[in-house]
């Protein structure tokens, strides 16, 4: 089956490469344009796609966009209503993201910023340690990496709450909370939000100075979902308040980071260049491969959104 | 029943006072040197006592030291040979010292010493991420603490491998070694070492070249044993080599850590001052009260350490 690999922000085939070959005996992928054969193209893999990218294929069936977010297929607005939105979905990823989660966690709750500017002082001063018991934290979004990340912060003693839009089961020691009434109850408790919400039009700018003031004061936020969600001068004045007392962002509005911005030498942030969690190539060359035969035989591919949901 | 409260380092009753505070009706505290009624003192809290310090009470029992490492009390000159030295156990404690360890595991994995690099020079630049699975660990040392530790460590996937003095049953996942063949068949599938170990006649000088050698080439350590057992022109050479790629250091030889040492600005070490973990004023309360029943009802203490032994 032929595969147009698409994306305008970055080079995938330099990335994935090694991939598209392990499976290159049964998925053909192409580069966009397709200029010889696009009505061959019956699936695309993508990430952030031209705008006009998908009329070109007049036969696309499905479009696997790499890692676990969907929304920058969705935006593309030449894709076309009938087509399947497929996310990679990896075990390993959600492995690397509890660990990313709970390095931030910790970095938060055992003053390693205060350390780490101790040693570049040579100041050698004990801090009070606080138990993982006393440091509440919230994990917004509970799909299979929110349940991950979870269980791995209540195995290390942290009181841990967990928000979804509508009500699911939650892992031993996960408190559960839904809809805007339980968001803002399970705030009042929080003193680390870790967010982990898919992009849709319900999350854009959810993380805004009412979210923040509901949190405990002196709070901490670990931001790994999607930069729109974040409403930046809110954020800023929280930190600058101390109702916040820092952050970890990993995404934003606008990738890469301009130069210019603040974010950038705030003492208060510790950031990295979207860099949370990769898919690894045996997920990407999976994905295809099942999407493929999932076309082939007329069905739903494993993994695709719910486009009226956005996730 | 009475109890001495020493230490020629840290003044033990401005950080336990609340703990003795608690236990005021079961436990009567003293601070050392006790002029009046030494004889009554039946047991001691002490941290690093004074080398004469035991010479005064001569109906003493037991001392408990705060902490899992008993070898401050057990070098003290003039400790009876027939008086028992108790640990303070906290599954508090095993639990933090995860946390810890966690986050330089994942610290060396997940290259952030680069992202803040990187942060501060206002570079955007995605780094290539090694799942767990790839970063094998080994841990020195398989109490309660190590187990706890090395459970952690399996559960975010990393391949843990545990040695120990005595061969020991091992947790799920984790491959156990023991004695000095074990120690460096360990090695040789190590890249980060993390050493728990007590200080003993043996351990003393256990971090040197050969052991650094026998790690794989570009290896991490994580020091939370005792500053004696690493011998430092060994591992400052190790580091320079490249051998290993850095080390994260939270006890030192000497400590506080002298202001010119060169520890405090080497670009490959990250430090804490002895401060990977802090037994709680519960623990303390609660070992007290134990030792103290143990001694009158003619028995020996919980937790007391084998004194042949050295832990």
């Amino acid at each position: 089956m032929r595969c147009a690999v698409i994306s305008r922000k970055f080079d995938l085939r330099a990335y994935y490469g090694k991939a598209l070959a392990q499976i290159a005996d049964r998925i053909e992928s192409v580069d966009h344009p397709v200029t010889d054969g696009a009505e061959a193209v019956r699936i695309a893999l993508a990430w952030h796609p031209h705008a006009d990218a998908f009329e070109r294929y007049p036969n696309l069936k499905a479009v696997c966009t790499i890692g676990a977010g969907a929304d920058n297929v969705l935006a593309c607005p030449s894709l076309p209503s009938d087509v399947h939105v497929v996310r990679v979905v990896d075990p390993g990823q959600a492995q690397m993201m509890a660990g990313f989660v709970t390095w931030h966690v910790i970095w938060h709750q055992r003053k390693f910023a205060t350390f780490m500017q101790h040693q570049r002082d040579r100041i050698w001063q004990r801090l009070e340690q606080r138990p993982a018991s006393t440091v509440p934290v919230a994990i917004l979004g509970y799909g299979k990496i929110g349940e991950r990340v979870a269980t791995h912060l209540t195995g290390l003693g942290f009181p841990v709450k967990a928000w979804s839009r509508t009500p699911k089961p939650m892992a031993p020691d996960v408190q559960g909370f839904h809809g805007r009434d339980g968001l803002f109850a399970m705030l009042a408790e929080t003193e680390v939000l870790v967010n982990l919400l898919p992009l849709t039009p319900e999350t854009r700018g959810l993380l805004n100075r009412d979210v923040f003031a509901a949190m405990k004061p002196g709070g901490y936020l670990i931001q790994t979902g999607r930069g729109e969600q974040m409403v930046e001068a809110d954020f800023l004045s929280a930190l600058e308040s101390g109702q916040l007392s820092g952050a970890s962002l990993d995404v934003f509005a606008v990738e890469p980071l301009p130069t210019d911005h603040v974010f950038w030498h705030h003492p208060k942030i510790v950031m990295t260049p979207h860099d949370a969690c990769d898919v690894s190539f045996a997920a990407v060359a999976d994905t295809l491969v099942a999407t493929a035969a999932a076309i082939e035989a007329g069905q739903r591919p494993p993994h695709a959104v719910d486009r009226s949901r956005g996730y």
